[in-house]
């Protein structure tokens, strides 16, 4: 879930939204993207950096920048829809920017739920969407359900194989709440990769000498371990519940790639500067015409409530559901300023990536 | 996936497919089941038993009987929609046989997907559907994708937590795959619950005292543990990585109870005998619109080819797709007879429950 996600090296500047995202915009200006497409996107990298998910935020950026330079991310390529059917539509991404190829196709999604009740567009030949709960996020806030996913590059041993041929292929499941009047609506919104840890949470369990709470892959000798650096060096992570997550994340690559008609994990250029051409699928449910938002809410609150007030493991730590922290997050974020590396702060400033 | 749900108490007596449905059958009437509707669910059951998942076939029949014999299963009624619009259908289980209710929702969505492209049926007030990839075999053998899910009564602890409030919620996700002519077809059928380790698997673990191969669970004093019978008293089983399907489970409830507008998991009697009027949905893809079986194919052949020529981590282990040993399974049971305890075999024989 999202929490899990953040970066745990604390950074040492807060600066305005307003500011990073200006920043954000220039550069995306400077390197060819068009205004209104730069300020989409700009957005887009801001408010994921607002809500704490740094590694899909400024963390990111330099690498999006550089996909740009490399020819990965064709800045002002517009995904196209080449086959439909009612509820469902095949597009092709034209390996235009990953965060606005996926923002298009949720808000198509949303479109032919509104007139289908539910409706799916697969979508092939696009970029790392970067935040997978940003398009989770857009249809919840328009009271609708959603299921995304995206396939990636290979990086995650199948059960069984001592080399990464699955991808970490993330999952968002996004479940609307109808919020107070004023206030931001506090969705659950999961965004999980199939990987246990993530390569950066590796990276900085290893950088901090910090053992993995739990196991978290394999060593070069094949044995289980807490030792991220190991893990990263064997490039042997585990999928989440062994061999079901491995299951998993191989039939969501399946799913994307035979529903888009766009490649497979195994056919994505193995380098993550260069990853591209990938495989998403958006399924998107609007409940307006079966249900009501009274019966909605009765629902989810019921179910939360009782999360909420299961006997705690540790009594001083409360359970969460997904997302639930976000809010909370965003609006100390847009308080006091949204926390960024000064060094990368200083980089994006600059514009030299 | 399914290879993990099978017993590995090694049955003794092998009997004819026949015997089996006809035993089944037999016992339904008895139990005051029309007969067509008896016909259809010991097909059911005995199909299931015939493709190994002998957990949720026969030797779950038992149960069954008596949750008809205590009217938690009305077994002659059959699921009503009571709200549609376009692509989306809730439908009402009438507490029906779960097996009978998902086949239908399941052929509903198979309907709505065909002239929406995509189908989403959600069903309130149904029952255990026994084994959930009965459901994506029938929408694969259709030649559709299919994501199905149920939650169930309250039997994994959320992360956080020290009691269960969460169901183990299986996901059921079917690929289809194009057979040879005269050949069964080698869907890829992906029927996983939430929890690492069944309490049917746990409750085998302990009878041979062995140590889990992960650790499943915490025991009584909140330590992780391979003792299964440690966490089969604590009632504490791990979700499959952690918080990660801790927050899964959660959002597949929060999915079923609100789109279906049926009970959630906390609802759900707390009682295995009583557990009656879960929610449950099925959503259904037909490709054949907007793709080619040729197309389809060759995707997914490149997929599951790339996968079997990974590295093995073990020389002698070959490395499978979820369902991948399903048919020849099948095969080699109809071939030999299927394998069933010889005790509960006589059970069924005498109709006592």
């Amino acid at each position: 879930m999202e929490s899990a996600q953040r970066d745990t090296i604390n950074p040492m500047l807060r600066v305005p939204f307003s500011e990073l995202l200006a920043a954000f915009e220039r550069a995306l200006l400077a390197n060819g993207m068009e205004p209104a497409r730069a300020h989409l996107c700009a957005t887009i990298f801001a408010e994921t950096t607002r809500d704490g998910i740094t590694s899909h935020g400024i963390n990111r950026f330099p690498r999006f920048i550089q996909a740009i330079h490399n020819g990965s991310v064709q800045p002002n390529a517009d995904p196209t829809p080449f086959a439909t059917f009612g509820a469902i539509e095949r597009w092709d991404g034209n390996l235009g920017p990953g965060p606005l190829n996926a923002r298009t196709c949720t808000l198509r999604a949303i479109e032919l739920a509104k007139q289908h009740g539910i409706g799916c567009v697969a979508l092939r030949n696009t970029n790392h969407w970067m935040r997978g709960g940003t398009y989770g996020w857009l249809a919840a806030d328009a009271g609708h359900f959603a299921l995304c996913w995206t396939n990636t590059l290979a990086n995650l041993p199948a059960w069984g194989a001592s080399e990464a041929v699955l991808g970490n292929n993330p999952l968002v499941i996004a479940i609307p709440r109808p919020g107070k009047p004023g206030e931001n609506s506090p969705h659950v919104v999961l965004d999980m990769a199939m990987s246990l840890f993530s390569y950066g949470a590796l990276s900085n369990y290893a950088k901090r000498g910090e053992p993995l709470p739990f196991d978290g892959g394999f060593d070069a000798q094949g044995n289980l371990t807490r030792d991220a650096a190991a893990i990263y060096d064997s490039m042997r992570p585990l999928p989440i519940g062994y061999w079901k997550g491995s299951g998993l994340s191989l039939v969501l690559d399946m799913l994307g790639a035979m529903l888009s008609g766009g490649r497979s994990t195994h056919e994505i250029p193995n380098d993550m500067a260069r990853e591209s051409g990938i495989s998403q699928v958006f399924i998107v449910i609007d409940p307006s015409n079966i249900s009501t938002t009274t019966e909605l809410a009765r629902i989810a609150d019921g179910i939360l409530d009782n999360l909420h007030a299961a006997h705690r493991a540790n009594p001083d730590k409360p359970i969460r559901y997904p997302g639930e922290q976000t809010i909370t997050l965003r609006e100390e974020n847009l308080r006091l300023g949204i926390p960024v590396d000064p060094d990368l702060w200083k980089q994006v400033q600059t514009g030299v990536f």
